[in-house]
C-alpha cells in the first residue's frame, strides 16, 4: 500500500527510535530508576529560565497576529538580523540578516539545503561514523551517499580516503562538528585540510562542491576547545544550526541555515533555500520560537551537568577496561565493543538494563554509542552494572 | 549552482508570495490605509484568548523538559487522544489516538502523506482551481499531477472529467474543502459521487486509490452548510488539518493527519506517515503548540468578522457588475475577470492599489482570487476603487 521508499524504512525502523520505545517499556517494567537508558540524544537539562520569561513577555507585549502569523519564508527580518549579529560577535564573521534562513530545526535545514543543491544522482559525501538520518535526507532528493571510512584511532576524518572519494559528481559534503556519535571535535587543522582538498578538487573537476555543516552541538564543548566556524575557511559553506541542544528545545523544531555572501551564486542560493523551505512544506520556522531564540542567542542550558556525567562515565568505563576516546563535545561517548559484532555487546548490556546504540547505526560497526544526556544518578547507578558487564566481557 | 528542480521555482517564484512583497512595498509608498491588499490568505483575526492563557498555564505547570522535548514522531499520545475525541464528538467518527499524526501544519502533513504513498511516476489528481503548491508537493516525490478541469458554473468538481482522468496509475486524489480559491464547499452529494467513482475505479483497476483531504478551512463556514467528514464516505482517506486559520496560528506550523482504521493496510500506513514525518526533517510537530491546540480544539477565532467582509464585498461587487460565486466558506472570493486574460484585470486593479491573484495561479485562468481576511475598513474603503474599476472595465 505504501511507497517503495517507505517500505524499506518501515521494515527496518530507526534503531535509535526503537530503543527509545524499548527504554520506556523497560522503565515501566523495572522502574525508571533501574533502567540506564543511554540510547537517545534528548537533552535532560531544562531550558534556560530566560526562554520561559521571553515567551511570557512576547505574549504580553506583541500583537498576536504578528507573533503567530506568516512572515517571509526565510524568517522574521529582525530575528535574522539578530542571529547574524550574534554570530559576528562570537565568531568574527560578517553576516547580515540576508545570510540567515530560519528553519524547522537542523533536520529541516539540512533537507532544505539538499533540496536546493542536489540533482538526482549527485554524490553527497559523509564521514563515518555519522547520524544515519543523513542517508534518508540524501535519499529524499535522490542523491547518492558516499561514505568516508572512519579513522578509529582518533575519529578525526580519514582525509586520504576523503580525497580519494571525491569525484566530478560530488556536489556536497556533510560534516557534523562536534560529532554525533563520537563527541570528537574536528580540529582546525582538519578543517583547513578538508577545505583545501575541496578547493583543489573543485578546480580539478571545474565544479563547486558545497560543505554542509550540521552543528547542533556547537555550544556543547567541555574543554575550551574551539569549534572552527567553517565559513571562515571555505566559501561554499552552508552552516546548519539548531537550538535543540543548546537551549534544550528539541521538540520545538527551531534552527537556521547560514550562507555567506562569498558562496558561489549566494543570492540565488539563498532564494532557493527560502523557496525550498516553502515547497517542502516547512513554510517557515515556528514563529513564536523564532522570536524567543532571537532573545536567547547567548543563553545556554547548564552544560556543566553534561560534563560531570562525561567525566564520571569516562573515568569509570576506562577503569573497567573499556576503550573510549574521551569526548570534547556533544553528549555522546563512542565505546569500542569488546565483541567483534557490537550487537552482541548491546544485547549483553541490555541484560543489565543498560541501553546503548550499536555503531552500525552510524556506519561504524565494532563500537556502541552512549548518550550521557541523562541524570547524574542514572550515570552513577549504571556503574556497578557496567562493572559486572566488563567482568562478563572479560576485559581484565 | 542550485539544483535543476529549484532553478525553475526560483525563476518563477510563487505569484502569491511576490504579491505579498509587492503589497508591503506599496503600503510603504502610499500608506497602508490606501492599499487594498487582498492577495494573501493570512488570518487577520487574532488567536482566541484561550491560546495565550493555555501557553501561560503550560509554562507555569509543565516540566520544561517534557513541554519542549522530543516525543514519538507522531506526536504526544495525550494530544493525539484529545484530537481523536474531539473529532468523534463533532463528526460522529470513531478514531483513537493511533489514528492521528501531529504534523508541521497541513503543508507538512500533505508532504508526509505523499511521501508515504507516492512512487515516482504515480498519478495524483487535483481539481482545478487549486492551491498551486500542490504541484510542488507532488513534484517533491516525483509524482505526476493530473488536473481535473473546473466547472466554472458552480465550482463543484467536474465529475465526468474526474472519472475520465483516473487511470491504473492513479494513486491519490487531493481535495480541498472548503476550497481555496473559490470559497465553495463541496456538497455531500459531490463527496458521495467522488467516493463511488473511486470505489468503482479501484475495483476496475484492482488498485487502492487514496483520497487526501486538505481541510484548513473546515471551521470557516458562514452558512451552517455541512462540510462532510470524508472518512465516513470513503475508507482510503487521509484527512489533513491545520490550526492556521481556525486559531489564527499560521506561523506556528501546527496541524495533524487522520487515518481511519478502515483504510487499506492502515497500521502500516500510520507507521509510514510517522517515519516520513521524521525522515523528511519535520521530526515532530512543534511540541508546545501540540499541547496548546489540544486544549483549544473547540475554540475558534472570530469568524463573524470574515462573514461581515464577505457579505459587504459580495453584495457590492455584484452590484458593480462583477460575476462572483458567493462563497460559503474559507475567506476567498473567485471573481470572473472582465478581460479574457485575467492578468490584464489584475494589472488594472493594481493601478487602483487593489491587489488580487490571477486565477492562472490556481490553474483556472479568466478568474482572480480575492482574499478578504483583511480589516473591514480595507474592504469598505476598497469599494469606491472597485466601482471605478468596474466603470473602466465597462461592466454596465
Amino acid at each position: 500500500m505504501i511507497s517503495k521508499k517507505m517500505q524499506a524504512l518501515v521494515d527496518n525502523n530507526s534503531v535509535v527510535r526503537v530503543m527509545f520505545e524499548e527504554g520506556r517499556r523497560m522503565a515501566a517494567e523495572y522502574g525508571a530508576e533501574n533502567v540506564y537508558d543511554f540510547s537517545l540524544g534528548n537533552p535532560n537539562v531544562p531550558a534556560p529560565e530566560k526562554v520561559k520569561e521571553t515567551v511570557e513577555r512576547l505574549l504580553r507585549e506583541e500583537d498576536p497576529l504578528a507573533l503567530h502569523g506568516y512572515m517571509n519564508n526565510a524568517g522574521f527580518e529582525d530575528v535574522r538580523e539578530k542571529v547574524a549579529e550574534s554570530l559576528n560577535r562570537r565568531f568574527e564573521t560578517s553576516f547580515h540578516g540576508r545570510n540567515i534562513i530560519m528553519t524547522v530545526g537542523a533536520a529541516g535545514g539540512l533537507n532544505v539545503a539538499l533540496k536546493a543543491l542536489i540533482n538526482p544522482g549527485d554524490e553527497v559525501v559523509a564521514f563515518a561514523p555519522f547520524f544515519l538520518e543523513y542517508k534518508n535526507y540524501v535519499a529524499n532528493v535522490d542523491g547518492s551517499l558516499v561514505v568516508v571510512s572512519p579513522d578509529t584511532s582518533t575519529f578525526q576524518p580519514d582525509l586520504a580516503d576523503f580525497e580519494a572519494k571525491i569525484t566530478p559528481e560530488t556536489r556536497a559534503v556533510i560534516i557534523n562538528n562536534p560529532n554525533n556519535p563520537t563527541g570528537v571535535i574536528y580540529s582546525e587543522e582538519t578543517i583547513r585540510k578538508i577545505s583545501s582538498i575541496l578547493e583543489e578538487k573543485g578546480k580539478e573537476y571545474d565544479t563547486e562542491i558545497f560543505l554542509i555543516s550540521d552543528e547542533p552541538y556547537r555550544e556543547l564543548v567541555y574543554t575550551g576547545a574551539e569549534v572552527p566556524y567553517l565559513t571562515k575557511y571555505y566559501n561554499n559553506t552552508i552552516v546548519g544550526y539548531s537550538f535543540s541542544k543548546t537551549l534544550s528545545l528539541p521538540g520545538e523544531r527551531i534552527g537556521y541555515l547560514v550562507v555567506p555572501d562569498e558562496a558561489a551564486d549566494a543570492e540565488r542560493l539563498i532564494q532557493a533555500l527560502t523557496i525550498a523551505n516553502r515547497v517542502l512544506g516547512f513554510v517557515n520556522a515556528p514563529s513564536l520560537f523564532q522570536k524567543v531564540v532571537a532573545e536567547c542567542l547567548e543563553e545556554k542550558a547548564d552544560i556543566a551537568y553534561y560534563k560531570r556525567n562525561r567525566d564520571l562515565l569516562h573515568e569509570a568505563l576506562t577503569k573497567y577496561g573499556f576503550e573510549v576516546v574521551k569526548p570534547d563535545g556533544a553528549f555522546y561517548m563512542f565505546i569500542k565493543s569488546p565483541t567483534e559484532d557490537e550487537k552482541k555487546f548491546v544485547e549483553a548490556a541490555r541484560k543489565h538494563r543498560i541501553l546503548l546504540v550499536p555503531g552500525s547505526s552510524f556506519l561504524c560497526p565494532g563500537y556502541v554509542r552512549l548518550a550521557y544526556c541523562v541524570s547524574y544518578e542514572t550515570c552513577r547507578n549504571s556503574l556497578r552494572e557496567f562493572e559486572k558487564l566488563a567482568g562478563e566481557m572479560d576485559l581484565k
